[in-house]
């Protein structure tokens, strides 16, 4: 199987944690999201772990929410004595709600408006990513004004490209996010917000892209990263004491995606990093990093009903679900890979070639191409993996159709942590 | 200016539909949907008196919801006494709800549920488009379970290529929809149709693409389609009664995309059937066609405020505003282009070259490059025209960013149609 939370039970039924995944569809209805709760503890333990080990007791990860936020992850993520980062009121607001300690509270984005300013400084936050100079004003007016200091990281374009898909490849220098350190512009902005009153500038952030596998994009940033902060103490005599080194440890969707070992990735990230600091004989900063993705996406599987099979003579076959682009819009986005079964039957032949396609009325709304199934019948389960990170996160209304529940799966017990969305949930806001 | 229900007056401000739009982004704050209902009711008249005209008197358009489908929208829609198809139970139920006759609503889908089809049927829907004969035998089951016959007009593929982008071209015979006329499905289909109790097969539907912009490809596939029709008379003795040509009619996004006359175009089209119809010795069909994007584009505009502007030295320039793919992801799926104003500022020379983009955490979250714009300041108020189509309807709340509103203005007058969704509102089902 793709994850070890995956298996396939006596009845020949997918199971995720230890979870029937046919009988959750039965329970709950479908469409369907599910969750390996155990799955997502155990990874933000890995990286705790492992960053206080390879790199300082002080560093740790922040759980980027964007991936998927909701008030049980955000329970989760405080259950587990995680930081979190989030990238809107909106995420700040339920992060709260969940009861988490703002102090532990990163803001992050390109566009804080003054309400959002406003709104995280008044609960408290710990720090912003500060991405601009217009937000970094407009955070020193408040600050002023409320008689306090924020702390603030800034947010630096290293220029490096992993390689990754543009839509999601954010550290090179032509960005809509932060300052490049190449032009010229990241000390030019870190001068500007070190003479603003009301801010405390800790240190630095960057973000080099997503589905990274191995450690080398990372020491690359962090080579970047640490020759500026180097820079900055002998021009400027100022230390930092932060480097948020961004998210980005890639997640394997489909069997031809690399088994990435994250300890050992953090390990050998770790080793560099405390290279440079001898050879530049800087004291090792506490490093954040802030996987998301990484930490959520393999708990997750997304379960439907199969509709229809049709076969175009000539052609290819369709295999049309109960849901799509509308709990799922990473096909219609990026064109990315998913893994699929059919739940009820997994242990049959999967030998039918076909293209799995969603329910809205759009021919982009796919969740794949070439993809292999035991031939399908109306009714059959077919479950998509790795659901985990950007599906509910990133769900719409198209076409009018209701959003999806999430069940929560614990040493395999289910619980119900969002409720189907109803028909009058969907319109509460049309007079 | 790109439509004619746009302006801009004596303060130098945009108008849609003689409103100030810069008062109305104070009135009501940004982001902000503008819907222009005058425009909206133009362009069905137009529809509804060319059809009627030059195909045949009981020929008439269906608004194709999915474009846009809110309760304000379906009032209007019934009071413009048009017909509407909807793509989900959860369109019916709105359309429903606004008190739209169900005998005047056609339901579509390539996936529709037994529960989708058994609410439909209870509400006594008009017709379904049917997609397949998995749905096929589930109405007529149901139709047979109620002691009824339901009518249906069943869903071909004409093999027409109106060469638009691939996502939204669905007349090709490699299609999720429908049964190909080429391979000889369509015609398997249609005698299984026949053969099912409790169905009535009163003609069939294409659909062939989107953002068409001259009558060649709808006589292509009226070709295509009436030869169908002809086939099935002189072999099988049937005389549909019903030809729905789909939806498609183009849009004007950019100066560069061509005006496009809808009646003259519909007069083209109607000759072109009328000269098969004579040449064939057919009976005029009842023609429906499905305008959505056609109906409601131009009457749309969104307001953002601008948030920052950042030059990258050496690269280019970042516009960053208060909304973006969660409200407009057509960038994201499509790479659509728009046309961008500073309402504020709507006399300025437009000699900034930048890039517009959204406030998510991803790169790929833009409004469009290359765009011209007189040079932003912070606060000023920036507008995208033509938004009314597939933004409201494939808003997401990606990164835990609200829901916009929908003011509606009619002859100048504004109200608000969509509250603005509050956090409160966006996680009523996180439990």
């Amino acid at each position: 199987m793709l994850h070890t939370n995956l298996a396939v039970n006596e009845k020949g039924h997918l199971t995720l944690c230890g979870a029937d995944t046919v009988a959750l569809a039965k329970k709950y209805g479908t469409p369907l999201y599910l969750l390996d709760e155990t799955r997502i503890r155990e990874k933000c333990r890995t990286y705790q772990r492992a960053m206080k080990t390879y790199f300082s007791p002080e560093s740790k990860p922040l759980y980027a929410s964007k991936a998927l936020s909701f008030l049980g992850v955000y329970r989760l993520a405080k259950d587990e004595e995680m930081a979190v980062d989030v990238v809107s009121a909106g995420e700040l607001y339920i992060a709260l709600k969940a009861g988490m300690d703002p102090g532990n509270i990163y803001f992050h984005g390109n566009a804080k408006t003054v309400s959002d300013i406003r709104f995280a400084m008044d609960a408290g936050i710990g720090y912003f990513v500060a991405d601009n100079e217009a937000e970094l004003c407009r955070i020193s007016e408040y600050a002023v004004e409320r008689g306090m200091v924020q702390h603030v990281l800034l947010r630096l374009t290293p220029g490096i490209d992993p390689h990754t898909f543009d839509a999601v490849n954010t550290g090179k220098v032509d960005s809509k996010f932060g300052s490049a350190i190449e032009t010229g512009q990241a000390k030019a902005f870190f001068m500007r917000a070190r003479a603003l009153p009301g801010i405390s500038v800790d240190g630095f952030h960057c973000h080099i892209g997503s589905q990274i596998f191995d450690e080398k994009p990372f020491c690359d940033a962090a080579d970047r990263m640490m020759g500026f902060l180097v820079m900055l103490r002998d021009e400027l005599g100022y230390t930092a004491s932060v480097l948020n080194l961004g998210g980005g440890i890639g997640v394997r969707y489909v069997e031809s995606d690399p088994y990435i070992d994250i300890d050992h990735t953090l390990q050998l990230v770790g080793a560099h990093l405390h290279r440079i600091c001898e050879e530049t004989d800087f004291p090792m900063p506490q490093i954040l990093m802030e996987p998301g993705r990484s930490l959520v996406a393999d708990a997750g599987v997304t379960l439907y009903e199969v509709q229809n099979v049709k076969t175009i003579t000539g052609y290819k076959s369709y295999v049309s679900i109960d849901g799509g682009m509308t709990d799922n819009p990473r096909y219609a986005l990026y064109r990315s890979r998913y893994t699929v079964m059919l739940a009820n039957r997994a242990r049959d032949d999967a030998d039918f070639l076909c293209t799995v396609a969603g329910r809205c009325c759009e021919s982009g709304d796919l969740i794949g191409e070439d993809m292999t199934l035991p031939k399908p019948e109306e009714g059959d389960i077919l479950a998509v993996l790795v659901t985990g990170a950007y599906n509910y996160a990133m769900a719409s209304n198209y076409n009018c159709i209701t959003k999806l529940p999430i069940v929560m799966i614990a040493d395999g017990a289910d619980r119900l942590a969002v409720r189907r969305q109803t028909y009058a949930d969907m319109i509460s806001c049309q007079l």
